[in-house]
């Protein structure tokens, strides 16, 4: 089995796309947001056979979790109102992809943040998800979009979110959004800064020792960390922390969304085997194909077969390890039988 | 040989930066600077004879590219004033250094910078250090201390800095100072973040279009960069843009500061061994002995010397790269014989 704990719903039907567009429009001229259109299944089930569905099929996969794009939740544009509505929308809409196609994917939900607000709605959000039979979220640690004026999440502004998180038995992915700073181009830069910081906010504190249950997952192969690995243990050591094994990797795990083969070997090397969890991103960042392979960059499963790892590693990084972060995901499976 | 492209001077004399504290404090009271202190001859030998030039020997290298300690820089600290006096006396203290140890430390200069204000100061003082003989500069892309509101470095602010290291033949080092902002450490977030942004802002322009001579070493082993190089691939690709080999790899550079063996492995093999410049970074961000090999983290020569690299690449590594990319400094050697 392999299940792929990274992918969002870039292929969204037009109408969806044009709302967001009309509700940022009306929010500028101080009108209210116009109602939210009709989108039919049939628009829905070929935004995702042609693109998402099809691709799972082709590269062997069996399910994706699967939530809202994330460089469209624009945290920093509109303000709290406007990201719980469309926080909403985009959360339901991903219910409807699950309803339509329950065996290939499973929900994600995207939270309503907005950089200074209380997180509130968020918690809401969660509950709603939740109780929708959503298996994890997506928390943006910079709402304002590359400013990086939010605290630390190690700060108790976000602890609210934590306890939400612990008491549903939920993951939440790290992800920011699209970056509106010039210096950091959103996919190039941004997501892989998020990735790193956030895993140095970690360090410098002691947010597990708080939440020993509380599970996040840095995408994009970790950012940074991995590549600069004896760097953090290092950093670990000068700051007075105990190992990394001890302080962070029983609560922090790196998906591999790492787009060439040496920077796989290189994950799987240096990272224990139960803390990678299989992940591609496709439709996403990079969509092209790699011209020294003839395969897709984000058909990351390639490098994980390809990989110096034994079978039962392998396994655990294409589904066992996501089924275990993911229990509410593992919950579902098993109902199917699978 | 081998020249260490990467150092700084971390252990200053303690008048050094009390002065600076000093400074600061005149500063936030409207006060004018106090004096700057005499500092012996006798207390810069003792503050490297005891540190760089002793871990130098003992690593077996030949010659440090010396600049003063970059996360003192601050440039956000104080204003352009305070920027132009503070990079003034660090620069006379690092040809102080090469002074009294010409055979063991070439000179590269902190510029003034303050986030917003002209470059002016700044090409004035990388000329006066040219005149000193310096064989390089820091530059840093972000003089607000993670607040990124400087423009990329693709924009035309850059050029008249670029204009002078070009007319001098120095190449720039890219690197931050230390960070204020709560989201980024300095050494375990805002330095790798730095080294990705800007690799990524020069994948998105055309900079070395114009400035076909220009030569900038990205630190940290060019931050996430090589573990992603195939993402930074499609990226190029999907932008339009020619190959990274084509478009910024004759101009661009990346240090061996990675402190684990399997980064400085993944290092070589992705990035062409011409662009790969010995570093260490030493008495920096991690000083420790790393326990599961003994030897100190930052010692990244150890891990150069057990890469998989024929004898010609290592010693390009390790010395031929960084003269080539520091003519003044291959001048300087060539001077000495050597």
């Amino acid at each position: 089995m392999i299940i792929d704990c990274h992918g969002h719903y870039t292929t969204a039907p037009a109408e969806h796309t044009r709302w967001r567009a009309d509700q940022l429009e009306a929010y500028q001229a101080g009108r209210a947001a116009p109602a939210y259109p009709t989108i039919s299944d049939d628009a829905i089930r070929e935004s995702i056979e042609l693109n998402q569905l099809r691709l799972l099929r082709e590269r062997g996969a069996d399910l994706t979790v699967f939530s809202p794009r994330a460089s469209a939740m624009g945290h920093h544009l509109g303000d709290l109102e406007t990201s719980v509505a469309w926080a909403e929308v985009n959360n339901d809409l991903i219910a409807r992809v699950v309803d339509l196609f329950g065996s290939h994917f499973a929900a994600v939900a995207q939270l309503p943040q907005t950089a200074g607000a209380p997180l509130a709605a968020a918690v809401a959000e969660l509950h709603r998800c939740a109780d929708m039979g959503f298996v994890g979220v997506n928390l943006n640690p910079d709402p304002s979009g590359g400013h990086w004026t939010s605290p630390p999440l190690t700060d108790p502004y976000w602890f609210g979110l934590f306890e939400a998180l612990c008491e549903r038995d939920l993951p939440a992915m790290i992800h920011v959004s699209a970056s509106c700073n010039d210096a950091f181009h959103s996919t190039g830069a941004h997501y892989l800064n998020a990735d790193t910081s956030v895993f140095m906010q970690l360090l410098s504190g002691d947010l597990f020792a708080r939440f020993p249950q509380l599970r996040l997952v840095i995408p994009h192969g970790g950012g940074a960390v991995p590549f600069h690995w004896g760097r953090y243990r290092g950093l670990a050591d000068m700051l007075g922390k105990p190992s990394l094994d001890d302080h962070l990797m029983g609560n922090v795990f790196f998906d591999t969304c790492v787009y060439h083969q040496p920077g796989i070997d290189l994950l799987v090397e240096v990272i224990e085997t139960k803390n990678i969890l299989f992940g591609s991103e496709m439709v996403g960042a990079v969509r092209g194909i790699d011209p020294t392979t003839g395969h897709y960059f984000d058909d990351t499963a390639r490098y994980i077969e390809a990989a110096d790892l034994d079978d039962e590693s392998r396994q655990a990084i294409l589904a066992g390890n996501v089924r275990r972060v993911y229990p509410r995901l593992d919950e579902l499976l098993a109902a199917q039988g699978r």
